[in-house]
């Protein structure tokens, strides 16, 4: 095989012989078709439960092939992607550790980052110096590997969270296959990271679904439904999002959820009693701070390239 | 003049010699721009606080001409639409009462319906048989005449909320002029507008700006915000509304308002001590009952037409 970097094929130098994806959606299916519209991949591996939609991934031309079979797909592999629910990660990790050739790397895209190397921890009694820690900052609301594209990390954020364990080696590449997708790359520590993506994504979320739920459980939702708009879809568009994933989540990064939950709803009931008491300078504090902080976070970011 | 209604205008009939329309902005300046495409009005004369604003107003060929006295205004309209805030609404009945002609039908397009009601008695003494309540669900977070649209109407939702004493015939020209908009036209009590738009408008915007405040009083804010993903801008979009507008909303809908922030702080408490409890089972149900709901939403509505 050629080495994992070699100047021929890729701006980064990145070209990785044979790739297993591990969960073949819409993460998992966007970064092969992002690597392969790159030319840095030989071949792509698939697994996953789900006989039928490893299949469609191969028919789609997303994957050369495929294995239900986890520890025969990771076979050989140069470089493993498990792109799989932050719950099924333990699992996972004791899965395909016997399997994994000398030399291979392996990252993974879960959205809460103490619990997978928590779970590394778990089944391998360390954490592996070849397993970097990653979370892409993209998606949709939809899945499936139906709804992957090969733009779906461009100009989004990537998150690795390292260990001092972790080779200096692993993060390169794997910085290296992010940025061949076209994402702006971070690393930091994963307190931080579950912090963060608490505070800005994974709140909303239970927030959305929250109300949504409340809202639907009313007698008359038909009539509120009907009377809804845009800016109530926009405000509920994550409460479309797989329950199943976001279940797991919540419940894997349950501490830091709670916490910003917690200050949320401080801050929530503040604002409650100021309408209940008409206190409109209270009320317009909090408003104004928000618009303006708002309009900032739009100002930094620049338009959405995609919908994630 | 011209009845108010002639059938060779267009296809409700409607025709408007002489349109007034106080607050010359998004709602006002679309409204404006739909009636004229429609050939239903004769003269648009614009009035407001701003003579900079109407001007511009003026210069767009939104209105014909312009008066900061909102009584010079008013005088000789065949129908006048009060777009102002809805905390104006009492000064702006007083102003204008002298200067209306007979047979002059008025309405309003503000998002609480009670509150401009109460206001009508208070200054009138009683609810004028010739006052129709409106609220067209419509807008985006933009403001200002420079953001309107004749199209922004277009099969959106108006709610009218006309009471025992207002009389049919002008209850009949409210409507044919949203449906010569584009809208669609309900009617209702003003009580059950109000608890249906606390529900689905008024609390999303109250939970949007509390999220945003919350997350820039964090130390961190600028990394917080830097890593949000598509997910969060859709959830805060409503964040970047006006501060001003809202507040007056939040305070003119404050008793239907903080009942339905009170049934939503308790539905989400609870989910707060499942996901701090690890309660899988409940969580995943609140997420699924959500996902459900708002995906029937989705069908229901089908796909958005504007950003409102």
């Amino acid at each position: 095989m050629r080495g994992l970097f070699s100047n021929d094929m890729s701006d980064s130098g990145l070209f990785i012989e044979r790739l297993a994806i591990i969960g073949v959606g819409l993460i998992g299916g966007s970064l092969a078709r992002a690597l392969r519209q790159a030319n840095t991949v030989g071949e792509v591996v698939g697994s996953g439960r789900n006989a039928e939609h490893l299949q469609r991934a191969q028919t789609l031309g997303v994957i050369d092939r495929w294995d239900t079979d986890v520890a025969a797909a990771v076979a050989g592999a140069d470089v493993v992607v498990l792109a799989a629910p932050v719950s099924a990660m333990e699992e996972l990790f004791r899965a395909i550790g016997p399997a994994l050739k000398t030399g291979v790397i392996v990252t993974d895209v879960g959205s809460t980052k103490r619990s997978v190397l928590e779970a590394a921890r778990v089944a391998y009694g360390h954490i592996p110096g070849n397993f970097v820690a990653g979370h892409p900052i993209a998606g949709t609301e939809r899945t499936g590997v139906d709804a992957s594209f090969s733009q779906l990390f461009r100009q989004r954020r990537v998150i690795l969270t390292p260990t001092a364990e972790t080779l200096p080696a692993a993060i390169a590449t794997v910085k290296a296959l992010w940025q061949t997708a076209g994402a702006q790359v971070s690393e930091m520590d994963a307190d931080r990271h579950d912090e963060i993506l608490a505070a800005t994504s994974h709140l909303p979320h239970v927030l959305a679904f929250a109300l949504v739920d409340h809202l639907a459980a009313l007698d008359d939702r038909h009539e509120i439904f009907a009377f809804a708009a845009g800016g109530f879809r926009d405000f509920t568009r994550i409460a479309s999002s797989s329950p199943e994933m976001w279940c797991d989540i919540a419940c894997a990064n349950r501490e830091a959820l709670t916490t910003a939950l917690d200050g949320y709803l401080q801050d929530l009931v503040l604002l409650r009693d100021a309408i209940a008491n008409n206190d409109s300078a209270a009320i317009l504090a909090v408003f104004r701070r928000a618009k303006q902080a708002r309009d900032r976070l739009i100002d930094l970011a620049g338009p959405a390239v995609n919908p994630a």
